[in-house]
């Protein structure tokens, strides 16, 4: 029987090959040239040369796949995009207190991010899409041209996939022609290697890996090194960037089983293609997709502005409230999985990362003009 | 062919069964009737009921294995030992800055505990091994006697079992009956589960996951409930305890796949019959290893006093340095892995935690006299 398809935001489907694979290496890793190290990945030693050999290529490949400049460090940390929130201002809005950080908020996860970052700066607003008209809120992209930066941000911060509204940022903001100096940074969660990122517009780059790579409690962050020096004096010696970047993420024990599932997610995507084969398949699957709930004649509907609609998740919703349940369970037994909205914004939603292919959305599509069918 | 026998220090062996039911469920997680989820336990959303009953079997079972009270919470954290360091002081040394916070040095733990310490607290060290005549640095315990607490501690941190110096608490201190009413805060990352815990003395006690347990990347946190309301206001929301407390681990995405095998690392305990056999087996391994050292004639050393000697991690000394690599080399042609001590101390490590079955210790003894016989 083949495997059900699983629409989970987070943590979300991997590939099959690195199931298959991981599975088969549980007890004993065989190294490049197929020799046995006589241990599971998880039983390594994090300062041996079997894991050392592993991260290296895991950050090796990363860097190969995103085009990463020399000039910035990439580095597998652990907390999440949540702890994240606190980690970046914790390291950029210093050397000390009270520095200025502007925040573009266009859903839960922006939001959230400033909110924590008040704890450690002066966090003004930008931009928002909270009262947007009509459509609902969180259902468009503030032009970059109405943004209201200050001269002496710390930095600016966006979340370039909105994983819970399902607004996703099709250019990043060229901060340098909105007249900013200030660094960007990207909350890139739940889109990291969908599509290329533009890294002359960007100081720092995150990504909790639980959504579009694998596995929960990694975390990569990919940074300016010019952005090494501006901790606040309270940033934990294991969450400094600085420290990290200087031990090659291995400062402290580092997540390793994921990291190790993390670069095996790396090969694959390698294997198919690269980056631009990614963002054409995420391409077909979110048109796929966005023309059956738009040519639904209303049954289902989809809020967000075309121009700002996520390739990766999609928050969807019926007029009769009373049918989800139905539809959930009949998505269950036709082997379509996890597709319940979240718990916020209520509805269904479907996250489409790498790991799904066209034919899960195919199988999605046809199940739901056949539910439509019976219940429209 | 058996596989190797692997002391590492952490990350760290696994029992072999645990690894086998992981890798036979990578891609299709079956509930404890027998059902099949359709996805692996990597793949679930944390929210979803197969993930929660995961979540919840892993700190039930942790509750009965370690006899943990009702007010006691048990939280699942990310960051390891090393943010632990911080993230307790962020925690438990508030409400209001300049807290003071008492600290026992036994090791190289509690010297980073409490170099971080001093980020966010009055960190004195109530005692300290470091100047240990003789056998040199770090080889006994101070007598809680002479501890120099102050009445005023937010609370008194020690490390239980010290990874790198092997020196352990046999018991531990009843800081009521030296005159201080301050939470006592244990660091067990590389003993717990290996001994019962005396949760009358204890405030709090946290393990990374990645010596005694399993995987890296988890950190437990066990903490009793009236510490909650103490953090200092700069915490990270993800790493402040009363959110993680009232949200039962899931405030933000934990590190799902490590929850999951420590889960199956309790399992394994209970079936094995529990903590007291687990210490009844560390007993037995510890006794025949020292009693191998010491009875080399001084071929082999172990410098910790008798009554500080850790049952878990022991490093060991050759008088002549020119030895070591011909040692480690034909230890890994005989099937015995990463045992090369400590960078800081050097010399060889032993750890002979809970995955490791006496035959291992029992190959390794036998390496040894071998070893000493063609170089003694």
């Amino acid at each position: 029987m083949p495997r059900p398809f699983n629409f989970s935001a987070g943590p979300a489907a991997l590939p099959e090959a690195v199931l298959q694979q991981a599975a088969a290496e549980m007890l004993d890793w065989h190294d490049a040239s197929g020799r046995s190290s006589g241990m599971g990945v998880m039983e390594m030693s994090h300062r041996g040369k079997e894991f050392i050999s592993i991260a290296e290529a895991a950050e090796r490949d990363l860097r190969e796949l995103l085009a990463v400049p020399s000039n910035f460090h990439i580095l597998f940390m652990q907390g999440g995009g949540l702890a994240e929130n606190a980690i970046v201002p914790m390291n950029l809005a210093g050397p000390d207190a009270g520095g200025a950080v502007d925040v573009v908020i266009t859903g839960a996860w922006s939001q959230k991010s400033a909110a924590e970052a008040r704890r450690y700066a002066d966090v003004r607003v930008a931009a928002s899409n909270e009262a947007d008209p009509g459509t609902g809120p969180c259902t468009t992209l503030p032009s970059p041209t109405g943004w209201a930066l200050r001269r002496n941000a710390r930095y600016v911060h966006i979340c370039s996939n909105e994983t819970i509204h399902g607004v996703e940022f099709h250019e990043l903001p060229d901060l340098s022609a909105l007249g900013s100096d200030a660094p960007l940074v990207v909350d890139a969660s739940s889109h990291i290697l969908s599509r290329p990122i533009d890294w002359a517009r960007v100081g720092l780059v995150f990504a909790g890996a639980q959504k579009n790579i694998g596995p929960a409690g990694v975390t990569i962050v990919i940074v300016r090194d010019d952005l090494l020096d501006r901790a606040l004096p309270y940033c934990p010696s294991a969450f400094n960037y600085k420290n990290v970047a200087a031990a090659q993420s291995m400062f402290n024990t580092p997540p390793t089983y994921g990291i190790y599932i993390a670069g095996l997610v790396f090969q694959w995507i390698k294997a198919q293609g690269g980056v631009a084969e990614m963002e054409r398949r995420a391409v077909a699957r979110a048109s796929m997709f966005y023309e059956a709930v738009d040519g639904s004649g209303g049954f289902y509907v989809n809020r967000v502005a075309k121009d700002a609609r996520s390739r990766m998740n999609i928050p969807f919703f019926m007029a009769d409230e009373r049918l989800y349940n139905d539809f959930l369970s009949g998505a269950k037994a036709a082997g379509l999985l996890q597709l319940k909205g979240h718990k916020s914004v209520g509805g269904l939603r479907a996250s489409i990362y790498n790991a799904m292919p066209l034919d899960g959305v195919r199988a999605l599509v046809g199940y739901m003009k056949d539910f439509q069918r019976r219940h429209g």
